[in-house]
């Protein structure tokens, strides 16, 4: 592993992350994917270590490639989720988290749906002056900070596999299409782009991309565009990343129909000749075939980064629990 | 561990299971069950590979029984239960098979309510060229090898406990009883049983055992008969496995009653003095116990080996996981 | 570890439990607290062991304590929780235990909702002639021993750190306040109060503590008393347990009103100044703030000790495993 200046002890957004920190998460994260390359793909690094996956929302692909990454550094795990747990009794977040603390946790991952969970039990745990670190790994429509960190690692070491950074990104133009007002990803994943010194473009219809998100790119090295139509933002793009539309927007009467949204905003073969000739398209999973994204795009290894995408998150993963975890023991 | 010439990379049926196939099984798992009597019930064989146990139905005893057999061959583990997956959302099954996939697991482990899914994945896994090797673990109505080997393993051990091997049941006559219609279990039981030269009864009311059963046995180097009453399956067996009944078969009136399908199908102590004097009884499992075989007759470690089914179990998981994960790191 | 003289080969219930006993369970206790303080907290010592966890009723804290404690000693670990198993299909619990044993468990730790079941695993267990361990993880409203033994262990760490033993308690005088008659948890902490020199003051509205309570301190080392209102319970008391209330309990008309409650029985700071001057108080958890014990009572580390017993949970439960498993292999 890289010798490190690492200081942050949670990580909880991406808001106020410096290039020197994506750069080592970058860097980290490729000598472990050079690690699952090799016939052992295990490590001793965080041996004796335990990881809590606290999970008061139900998740298959991050909770496994975090549990994987946890595995892979040879750490204990504990895997809680709610339903089946004393949240049915009444007892408080708060109170969980302090229990997992006291059993010897090291590394709280948690998932929450309301947003900022992570951050007060963060909070609670430095008031009590404990060592355990805090991921957050999706709160609410807040953050999801390792989603768009391995979304950044797919895009650099395909960029440059032996050497991934941020400054790769410079002049490259990268769209987010889709239902950004509620997607934890995408408000990760602006943070990071605009770190960089790409161009991103914001698509979406009006109701589900507000003004106000222009605010985000105040300030930031990147610059950030807000469209309410679809080809602006793929003209000549470079990565296009389409976001899962939950279906109950409709409901909701965000959204006329789900074939209208994949006729004016879903990405196919067909709407990526606006882009760049080598474009290629990323989507956090799990997808809605043929909704955000249409089947054979979602399949077609030439566009397509999205298996890149999981094969990165724990590689990722694996390198934020060891920059969280390698100070402790 | 015997040197074998194992090429078989997924395991999916029994159907086109060839002798050598069944006795290098045979033989990893004695190995196994060597490897189970020691101080040190661990070996490093499976380290650094991971086995998904992917159970889109629940399962108790199949589940924690691959499990077992991953972790004593130093694999790591992930589990994936549906209910509390992305399932929910509306992702497919081979998208979230794929997943699993770029997160690096070696061996998927599958279990679905409709037939086919594994083979599926496992047509879908060789067209992207993916190393990952597919057990199925019951799928449906159709297959569930590893009860099917486990079964076959305990009988031949009975046998020969230093030298397992198919030829042992050479003019051995077994019993299959009950609701073999609706068995993944009895179909990979008729495929590995015939497979040997062994006489193998099936019987059943009519409206569990059709007809067209009896093509299972054609070009089989075993007999396969069919019957629709008891005795004449019972005569002079040397092993009688009893199936699971399941109750919803008579709320689709296939069946009267319980208590007429005991007397007349259930398998008790008395019945059992038309077989062979050292008439052994297996039973998959779970038993509801009184239906389809006596309680008492179940607990009775002269006759039943319903216990070392069980205790087979992880020797002969413990087998088809290396020789399907040996070849892999 | 200390040298013992370990002979039990269950742990189901503390009424029988030697004083001798209750010093070894303390002092390899605090061999393991010491462990658990170590760079690396690992130890070798159940390797190749497999601990099986059978949870037919929900839980976080108690099965996490377990599988953590069984993690460390290097054990494997299997977790049943009935939602998910083969329970739904009808299979008895006995054949669920034996299934277990079967596949080659060396201890079951058990929880379930109604009182003996662990016993009734035990003595099957011992009929069959197997070598199982069986541990009662909490039993309806019988007993909960690992959850005494860490409260007595925390409470005796306290008073000597470096020397824990019961005798420590001689001359204490110790409250327990609560739902007494719905608690496992207050019957083995019963035992295990009266097991010593320590005065133990029960406390309870009369519908929450008959008067046959008195019986379990017959013949016992330590004093019983019992009381109908608080303050006599906590005049000079050195350690006050508070135990969780169901609300369930209203509702069956045991109770009038969650705040009357909490005013007559609730432990709050100013009800301390009766107590001796550095009072601690313990709860077993999870905890209804504001109901049993006051909210800013419950977080403060002068008077609260109930992380302590947290903590102690990983370590005794570790002990208590070692004492079961280190004579199997």
């Amino acid at each position: 592993m890289p010798t490190t200046n690492w200081t942050r002890h949670h990580i909880l957004t991406l808001a106020d992350f410096t290039p020197a920190e994506y750069n080592i998460v970058l860097q980290t994260a490729a000598s472990f994917q050079e690690v699952l390359s090799r016939r052992t793909k295990k490590v001793p690094t965080l041996q004796g270590q335990v990881v809590a996956n606290l999970f008061f929302e139900p998740s298959t692909r991050t909770r496994s490639s975090f549990e994987l990454a946890a595995k892979r550094l040879s750490a204990d795990t504990l895997n809680f989720a709610s339903a089946t747990s004393s949240m049915t009794k009444g007892e408080t977040i708060l109170d969980t988290a302090k229990t997992y603390l006291a059993m010897g946790t090291d590394i709280m991952v948690i998932r929450h749906r309301e947003a900022g969970v992570p951050n007060a039990i963060a909070e609670e745990m430095d008031r009590l002056g404990a060592k355990v670190s805090v991921l957050n790994a999706g709160d609410g429509q807040h953050e999801h900070p390792s989603q768009a960190l391995l979304d950044l690692f797919t895009i650099c070491t395909l960029l440059d596999p032996d050497y991934p950074h941020l400054e790769l990104l410079k002049g490259k133009k990268i769209a987010i299409v889709g239902d950004i007002l509620h997607s934890r990803v995408a408000r990760s994943n602006i943070w990071s782009f605009t770190a960089s010194g790409a161009e991103l473009h914001l698509a979406a219809p009006p109701t589900l991309l507000p003004k106000l998100f222009a605010d985000y790119g105040k300030n930031r090295p990147g610059k950030l565009f807000l469209h309410w139509e679809l080809e602006p933002a793929l003209r000549d793009a470079d990565f296009v990343m389409t976001l899962r539309l939950q279906k109950e927007r409709m409901t909701a009467h965000l959204l006329p129909s789900l074939r209208e949204y994949h006729q004016l905003f879903g990405i196919a073969r067909s709407k990526l000749q606006l882009c760049k000739p080598n474009v290629k398209v990323l989507h956090p999973g799990p997808v809605n075939r043929g909704v955000e994204i249409s089947s054979d795009l979602m399949d077609d290894p030439e566009f397509s980064l999205i298996q890149n995408q999981v094969t990165s998150g724990v590689a990722v993963r694996m390198a934020l629990l060891y920059l969280l975890g390698s100070g402790k023991t």
